[in-house]
């Protein structure tokens, strides 16, 4: 039973049937041929070699299958991951050094550790800090930078930075080295893939082609751009003419690789490990319920994170790159009529065999044909309407976007990412520290108390009546205090308090010490403290306390029975 | 109007009267005495010359009189913002070098700015991040740690470091180089000061005196121990004989003082004055409300946060220290009749006046005296019971503050803050992460719907009922999709769900996200989604969004219509 928990591969692969690997078969060659672009082209973001794509796409995708629960999930390379790599990176070492690659395999090995940890103490809870405004604009934002920092190979300019200033800055700085060639070749491919995006496929639905068939060619548009540019390189010379190749791409299964043992970098990249683990949580686990979902599956996600733990310790070991579930290829997956993860399975040895066969053709492909195709794929993470329909819905949760996004673009994405949470928490801990409060009085006649304020109510200037509609905790600890110390001030012939507990689903320690100092204070103004209303388990925690056995006033189980005792 | 709120001083002094001159000038001079070997041990405490205290005894006060809204709160050096000051500027500059001063202007100085601008902005409300188990934990340690930093004044051997394990291992390092003179001055200081704090008030009692009279003597005390070693260090030279004393000290008011301008010493000691500042409002304000409530005054946080920000900006340009409102001094003024703040005024040019005419004298105090001193005020900061009522009361209150007290203890004091902090919000997230969730029934014959666990209901195998009792915000929108997901995969002929909504107070833009998600993933697997008992402002919000509009159910009024129209 436990073992099926940690290994939930044993759960399909004990009833798995020939229909079923047939399906998985083909949705399998379908991924690998779709997946070549897309896994060259995220090496290429994260500053990598273009094969190490290939090899993260290999053994993670493997690992996942037998320790994930969703039976649809792609795990490899993706988009926001690929660019957190590169910024993560950016600041430790070199680009381009030798040093960036051991640096890429301990990130992978730091982040798959984090999750895998995560997951063993069942800390999933911990991506709730991030809000979802706050992942929203992260995501926006980091569409945006992504754009950005491909306009370089798009146009053959050297650019540098990891913020919209900096790239913007090398850009203008490097305008004259602009490569006609390079240029004229990247804007084809763009031209070429938004049209298949936006056209082709109502195009082919007109003509008669079944919609599936229609969608699927589709998504081969990238494959057919990277085999014309590459066939257009090799027989042009595009290489004379200054337009970058992939270059000499190594043939062969990548081996066993060892990470950075530098203890430098570990401190150094530390927190975007740290925050790369909770992205890729968050990411992987939002798709990975969506398709769950379709299929009436469930996802665990304390399991998750051990699953993607388990890719990219794999990743770090076998020449890869920090690696989650994403989007896109799930969705190809999917499509494509995958039923279990042993489709992966069959799309990392598609892939393998890619780095076995394929390499001599990809030395010749062109960088500004990956440019383009990340740039298309980029371009569909930034949700503008999202803003505006958050500053519609909250102006607190648009405030903590807004910072994300504008941090995450001038400054860093660590930055924005820090910002976004600390910002969300201090607007919750704000909301909830000055929770609504009524002075309540009784509908005459009836048992019921109301606002004082918008009601016509009964009161007694000697008894007061304070609601407070919400847990009382931490936050809004000192708050109760001040509300009731004030209330006391306006009423000088009050001399009982009844404090109506409805809405406290909790009292925590701070609440606690802050009733203690109530009371205390209520005592030398002479007035007596009664409780009502008190739920269940609080109550059932206060019993635990001195406070109920030296109380002032009585606990009353409902407001009106204290309004007649007190009268 | 506005002026008056700005100058809560206006208020009581536009209707002082003769009799309230009396008991102010009283009290000043009750104070004056009390005070004088508070603030000398507290200066050294924070590792400043003694005369240091005085000075941060003059002009802050009188600052506080004008601009706080506390009458009774006495403003001046505290422990724990001694202790923290000695921290703070242990780290950036050498202890007992012209720059250590000029580092503990510019603490006074950040923090009073900080201060001042939290209150402008109204932000008061920072302080509610640092929870009660907190901050009561991290001042036990703090009393912990002055026992132990005053440890090497009393022995004469020569102690550094912040935490524990420094002190401590300075501590036997230097075993051999202890001066037995000053041991035994200390220690005779310790004895009488105990014996004053526990038997000589009931002594006195019993003796016949008053009982306020005999503990007005009792807190003379200190002052006793100073006259009394000062006169023995004086007459038998007990500087030959190894003891240290506190040496010369200038004579005359404090001037004009400038803090440090190194840019480097702004950014090292940020964090430390931000920490600081927030510990010295909420001790500030804790004791000022204790105080106001006694009169059934009431007291402003966020004008407190301006006075105790102009009190810190007197202290730097004035050659003070860090100062907040304290407790034991405000408990002198309170019990010597102290009724407006004119009394810290009076207080503050009877201190003025030592530093005229007392310093020839004090220079011969032995330092051992003020580590007693030190010792047994900062002694009756560790509660240790508060901890065993922590564990009792809730338990992630008491992890939260045994992680503040370890990392006080152990590592540093902005260490441990900042760890409490963390952790407080990291288990409140927690435990709010997981709400209480109940499928509901209805009690037969009724209009009542309870949980299918606890009650014998009805319930319909194509009808779900879901009721969420908190509010559902950024922390448990995932758990929400997964509850609701994991229940749709328990009932496969579930064809309706309704959420009942009675326990949300808040649907941030987080829940809408994960409202929106369930709704999609209900409809992928053919189920309606309905909503019942949304409270008023919660539905304003919706009725703002889509969602309403796209919702494939229905918003019903009470759990009961529902039940009946979707029979």
């Amino acid at each position: 039973m436990n073992l099926k928990r940690y290994l939930p591969a044993l759960q399909w692969l004990s009833d798995y049937q020939r229909s079923t690997f047939a399906n998985d078969l083909l949705a399998g060659v379908i991924m690998t041929v779709v997946l070549i672009p897309q896994s060259l082209a995220y090496a290429m973001l994260a500053g990598l070699p273009a094969h190490v794509g290939l090899y993260a796409s290999i053994f993670p995708p493997i690992l996942y299958a037998f320790f994930g629960t969703s039976r649809t999930l792609a795990v490899g390379p993706v988009a926001v991951t690929a660019l957190m790599t590169a910024a993560a990176l950016g600041g430790v070492v070199a680009p381009g050094s030798p040093e960036y690659m051991a640096a890429a395999l301990l990130l992978a090995v730091m982040s798959g550790l984090m999750l895998l940890v995560m997951g063993l103490l069942r800390l999933g809870f911990v991506a709730n800090f991030l809000s979802h405004p706050v992942v929203s604009g992260f995501v926006s934002a980091s569409g945006i930078l992504i754009v950005a920092s491909q306009l370089g190979s798009l146009t053959g300019i050297a650019t540098s930075g990891h913020n919209l200033l900096t790239l913007g800055g090398s850009l203008i700085a490097g305008w004259a080295t602009l490569n006609l060639p390079t240029l004229v070749l990247g804007a084809g491919v763009l031209a070429f893939l938004m049209f298949t995006r936006t056209r082709l496929k109502p195009l082919l639905v007109a003509m008669g082609l079944a919609p599936a068939l229609a969608g699927m060619l589709v998504r081969v548009a990238p494959v057919v751009a990277v085999a014309i540019t590459t066939a257009l390189a090799l027989t042009w010379q595009l290489a004379d003419a200054g337009v970058v190749l992939v270059g000499s791409v190594p043939t062969g299964l990548p081996g066993l690789t060892l990470p950075s043992l530098d203890p430098q970098h570990w401190k150094n990249m530390a927190l975007s490990a740290l925050l790369i683990s909770v992205v890729s949580f968050i990411s992987s686990v939002s798709v990975a319920q969506t398709f769950a979902a379709k299929r009436r599956q469930r996802i665990d996600p304390d399991q998750e994170l051990i699953a993607l733990g388990a890719a990219n310790l794999g990743a770090g070991f076998s020449g890869g790159m920090p690696v989650t579930g994403g989007m896109s290829r799930t969705v190809v997956s999917y499509d494509s009529g995958a039923e279990t993860p042993a489709s992966g399975v069959f799309t990392a040895a598609g892939l393998a065999l890619v780095t076995l066969t394929l390499t001599q053709a990809l030395a010749f492909l062109p960088v500004a044909t990956l440019a383009a195709i990340i740039m298309i794929a980029a371009a569909t993470l930034v949700d503008v309407p999202a803003l505006v329909r958050t500053w519609h819905y909250a102006k607190a949760d648009f405030v903590a976007m807004l910072a994300t996004i504008v941090l995450t673009l001038g400054h860093s994405l660590d930055a924005g990412l820090v910002a976004g949470v600390g910002l969300s928490l201090a607007l919750y801990l704000y909301r909830t520290s000055r929770p609504h409060v009524a002075l309540v009085g009784r509908v005459p006649g009836t048992e019921h108390f109301r606002n004082v304020l918008r009601h016509q109510v009964e009161t007694r200037p000697t008894l007061g009546m304070l609601r407070v509609d919400e847990s009382l905790y931490f936050a809004n600890s000192r708050f109760l205090e001040e509300a009731v110390l004030e209330l006391v001030s306006r009423y000088p012939e009050m001399t009982d308090l009844v404090l109506v507990c409805s809405g406290a689903n909790l009292i925590d320690a701070s609440a606690l010490a802050s009733l203690e100092g109530i009371h205390e204070r209520l005592a030398d103004a002479s007035i007596k403290l009664h409780l009502s209303e008190v739920k269940g388990p609080v109550m059932d925690r206060l019993q635990r306390t001195e406070f109920l056995e030296k109380l002032s006033g009585r606990v009353y189980l409902s407001t009106f029975q204290a309004w007649c005792e007190l009268g």
